[in-house]
């Protein structure tokens, strides 16, 4: 967590951590603007200065839980690793910090996952995001003659899909025995040694008739 | 669904399509043999004889829910196509099988997703019995070449990792967009060509002190 620097962001700060306490206590519902002024026994006009609603307060709680994945994922794309090791970095560093957070208290972490589920839109700015980063790897991954064939947007969905359990953090839970770094690195070479336009085709002879519903 | 073929047979279906129904009607409860009971204008004793508790009845419900996808599990892993088809299509049908209900029916679909993780047991024997068709598709592709070095134990957690949103039915509705039969087809062909004793090793120059939390 970056330091305060000035004494609105400490108080924005304090403000953030009662309605993180809040969460704990209370589970998923966001507090309001009222809540946290009563926790903190500020006036609601003076919370209101920092935090004109309550979706705001939500955002600047979110902001707070991604900065520390986000800064990652910038000094990754930023870094000078060959491609494949920056695409390890890129999940392995954030799956180790969501992990951590997992450990340290479980409900709390659940907690967090159904409020983002409530607040989709704030989320999906941040996997726009990591989408964002991730593709400008995969675009130097190209030029450097990896994935023969493919484009940054025929790769960008393969990619996703294939490393859904190390980036997805709602799936910690449930692939915690199996989702290891040393497996990471064997999905992340995999996807390099193995992810080519000859991928999409069936074999010739085999018709296999099937199609989803939808 | 299989015809029922005897009079008790007849009888547990119309039961379990009871419990079916009450479970539509009313979200993620487990119907007691009571409820069933007087949804079916039969005498509890009556329906003991087929479901001797609620847990005997929950197990049937799932059983019905997972014959047709463990029907297709036994098809493909007894049939003489080549491995790399055999895997392709051993997710694949189910997984059309799977959106197709989620399709139909959305909220019954999450409910009993729900359902499922209350009785984990219950799933969890479908799951293994899912683990061992995939240890045997393996073990044939491996006796064919594929795969240099690895072991069937080194396998099973990369390959569950890689196709988990076309594997797990909760991810359904998130993956949604992504998870085609086409994209499918490009993550096995990738665990074929790009999976082998190689990729767990970290590039000799870079050592990322990275672990997990546990």
């Amino acid at each position: 967590m970056a330091r305060p620097q000035t004494d609105h962001e400490a108080t924005a700060e304090k403000l953030l951590e009662a309605a993180e306490q809040l969460i704990r206590e209370r589970g998923p519902v966001s507090p309001s603007v009222t809540d946290i002024a009563n926790a903190c026994g500020m006036s609601q006009s003076n919370v209101y200065r920092f935090f004109p609603s309550k979706e705001a307060l939500f955002e600047a709680f979110a902001e707070r839980w991604f900065r520390e994945l986000d800064d990652i994922m910038e000094e990754v794309v930023a870094g000078d690793l060959p491609p494949r090791e920056k695409l390890y970095q890129f999940f392995a560093r954030r799956f180790a910090i969501k992990r951590a957070r997992y450990e340290e208290d479980r409900d709390y972490f659940m907690t967090c996952m159904m409020l983002g589920d409530e607040h989709h839109d704030v989320v999906m700015s941040h996997v726009d995001l990591a989408d964002h980063y991730m593709a400008t790897i995969l675009a130097e991954a190209i030029t450097d003659g990896e994935f023969p064939g493919m484009t940054i947007d025929s790769l960008m969905a393969p990619v996703n899909l294939m490393v859904a359990p190390f980036c997805d953090p709602k799936l910690i839970p449930q692939y915690e025995g199996s989702a290891t770094l040393d497996n990471l690195r064997i999905v992340i070479n995999t996807l390099f040694n193995g992810l080519n336009s000859q991928n999409a085709e069936a074999p010739e002879a085999i018709d296999t008739h099937l199609k989803l519903a939808s």
